[in-house]
C-alpha cells in the first residue's frame, strides 16, 4: 500500500481480534503503530497474530515484505508510549466503565489535539464522548473484519465532535485505501447495522408466518442480492432495475411490511439456549464441531477475493470504459 | 453444463431481454427450446442476442461449443410448436390482459399436464392463475438477470397450484445448476424484493432525516454488506457475528426503525421527472450519456465472477475442509 513508517504514528488500545486486525491495517497503510495491550494474554498472542495478518497482506500483494512493517510496531502496557500520536483508536470491550478508564489513561498521555476514536458498534459516541477530556476530538471509527482486507470504514460524530476532526479522519481513511463513510449524526446502530435490522424484522416475520424457510432466505440473499450488492450497492441497483415501477411497488408493499417491535421468538429461544453461532457451533444453521472455525478461514479468503473484485469494478472503472 | 438437447423440450413465450436470457439458460441446461416471439421486432433480434449469450456461456466455460446448443433452438410465432413441451415459461410484459391472451394460446397448444410458469415479478400468481385452464399446473418461475449466469431462481405457488408441479420445477431447476427457492404461499413481492423494500423504507428514512447521504449508503452496502453477502447470506452472517448481543440490539433498534407507508419524496420526484435509471442515464446517481450501458456490460462480467466465487465457497465446500 504505502512504504512502511512513512506516516505519523498512530496508537491502538486493545489487542483482541479486532484490535490486532486494525493494527495490521494501519501498519500496511504506512503508519508506525504504538499498541497498548491492557490485557496480559493479549499482549502475548498479539505479535504472532499480527505477523500472520501481515503475511496475509503479503500473499494478497498489498505489501512486498512483512518485516519492515512489523518493525514499525511497538507493543506495550505503558500508555505513556502514546505521546506524539496523531490518532489513537480504542478497541477494548463494550463496557462503558472500562472504556471510560481507558480514555482517562489515553488523554493523560497524548496531546490535546490528538484525535481519539472508538471502534464501538454498541455504545453511542455521544455517551462515550462524555468520558473524554476535550470531547470535540472524539469520534467513532468503525472497522469491518478483517480490517486489513476490507474497504469499509464508518466514521461517526457524537454530539460534541468537531466535524473538522471527522474530516481529518475521513482523509486519512482514504489514504488507508478505505471507502470511508461519514455519519454526521450519532444514530444508534450504524448504516449497515440499521439496514440489516430492517431486514431482520421483515425476514423473521416472513419465517414466523410460514411464507419462507431459512434456507430459502439464505439462497435469495446469497445468489440474488449477493450477485449485485458489491457491484451496485442499493441506489445504483434501483437505477439499474429502472425506477419506473418503484412508486407503484413501494405504495403497495410498504404497508404490508412488518413494523413489529418484538424480538422474534426464534432469536429469544437461541439466546436462552446459549447459542453463539459459529463461535460454539450452535446457531440458526447447524454446524459440525469445529465447522465454525472453517467459516472464519473461508471468510478471510473470500474477503480477499471480493476486495479485489470490488476494486476492479469500482464506479470509476465502469465509467472509464466510456472513454 | 449438460449435453445439448438431452432433456425434454421446453417452451418460452416472449423474447425480450429476459426471455432471450431464459432461452439461453435452458439451452445450456440441455433442453431443446421452442421459443414463441409474439412481437415481430423481438423475433428479428432474438437469434443474434441468444447466440451472443451462448458465446458468453462458452467464454465462461459452461459449454464447450455454441453451435449444437443453438441448433436446439426453434423460434416461431406459431404457438402450435409448443405441443409436446413439458414446461412453458411466459415472459411477456406485465399486463394481465396480455398475459391472459397468451395463456389462452399456450393452453390451446399444450397437453393438460404441461406445466406453465410465469416470470412475472409484479402480478400475483394467484391472479394470473385464474386465466389458465387447469390452474393447478400454473406457478411463478422468477429468474434473475442474466438467467444463464445467475444461480438464483424463485418458484412461487398460487392459491390453486398443486405443490407436486412446484416440486417438479424445483427438481428441474437443480438440474439447471440453480439454487432454487420454493415459496409455497403466494405473497406479493418475492423474498429478495420484499427484503429490499424493508431496506428501502429504512434507507430513504435515514436520508430524508439527514442521517446519511446516498454515497454513504452506497459504500456501506458495497463494501460492508457486499463483503459477506455472497458467502454467508443473512442467517449465517448472524451466526458468524455471534448471536449473543442480538436480542438486546433488536429490542433497542426495532422500535426506532421506520414503519412509514409513504413513498419517499425523492422517488416521487424521480418518477415525475421521468428518470429511468441506467436506462435513460437519469437516476438516483448521475450518469454520463451512455454510461448506463456500461453498467449492463459490467454486470454481465461481474456476475460471471461472483457466480464462480459463490460456487467455490458453497456451504458444502466450506464444510468439506473439515474432513
Amino acid at each position: 500500500m504505502n512504504e512502511p513508517s512513512t506516516l505519523a504514528p498512530v496508537g491502538v488500545v486493545g489487542l483482541g481480534l479486532m484490535g490486532s486486525s486494525i493494527v495490521a491495517a494501519l501498519l500496511v497503510a504506512g503508519h508506525p503503530v504504538r499498541a497498548i495491550a491492557p490485557i496480559a494474554p493479549e499482549a502475548g498472542e498479539a505479535p504472532e497474530r499480527i505477523a500472520g495478518q501481515l503475511r496475509q497482506c503479503h500473499d494478497a500483494g498489498l505489501i512486498v515484505s512483512t518485516e519492515p512493517y512489523l518493525d514499525a510496531l511497538s507493543i506495550s502496557q505503558d500508555y505513556g508510549m502514546l505521546a506524539g500520536c496523531v490518532l489513537v483508536i480504542e478497541c477494548v470491550i463494550e463496557k462503558p466503565e472500562i472504556k471510560s478508564a481507558v480514555y482517562a489513561k489515553i488523554t493523560a498521555a497524548v496531546e490535546a489535539e490528538c484525535i481519539i476514536g472508538s471502534n464501538t458498534s454498541a455504545i453511542p459516541i455521544s455517551e462515550l464522548q462524555k468520558f473524554v477530556d476535550n470531547p470535540a476530538r472524539f469520534l467513532g471509527i468503525h472497522w469491518a473484519e478483517p480490517a486489513f482486507m476490507t474497504r469499509f470504514l464508518e466514521i461517526t460524530c457524537g454530539e460534541q465532535t468537531d466535524p473538522l476532526f471527522a474530516d481529518s479522519v475521513f482523509e486519512m481513511a482514504n489514504r488507508w485505501g478505505k471507502e470511508p463513510t461519514l455519519l454526521k449524526k450519532d444514530i444508534r446502530g450504524f448504516i449497515t447495522n440499521r439496514l440489516m435490522y430492517a431486514v431482520y424484522r421483515e425476514i423473521f416475520h416472513q419465517i414466523e408466518s410460514g411464507q419462507a424457510t431459512r434456507e430459502d432466505v439464505d439462497k435469495a440473499f446469497r445468489y440474488d442480492a449477493g450477485s449485485w450488492m458489491t457491484l451496485m450497492g442499493i441506489f445504483r441497483r434501483m437505477d439499474y432495475v429502472g425506477l419506473k415501477d418503484f412508486e407503484t411497488m413501494l405504495t403497495r408493499i410498504f404497508p404490508q411490511l412488518s413494523s413489529s417491535a418484538e424480538v422474534p421468538a426464534v432469536m429469544q429461544q437461541m439466546v436462552r439456549e446459549g447459542a453463539r453461532g459459529v463461535h460454539n457451533d450452535r446457531g440458526l444453521f447447524s454446524y459440525e464441531p469445529g465447522e465454525g472455525r472453517q467459516w472464519d478461514e473461508a471468510f478471510a479468503r473470500f474477503n480477499h477475493e471480493i476486495h479485489r473484485l470490488a476494486a476492479e469494478y469500482s464506479a470509476e472503472k465502469v465509467k472509464a470504459y466510456l472513454q
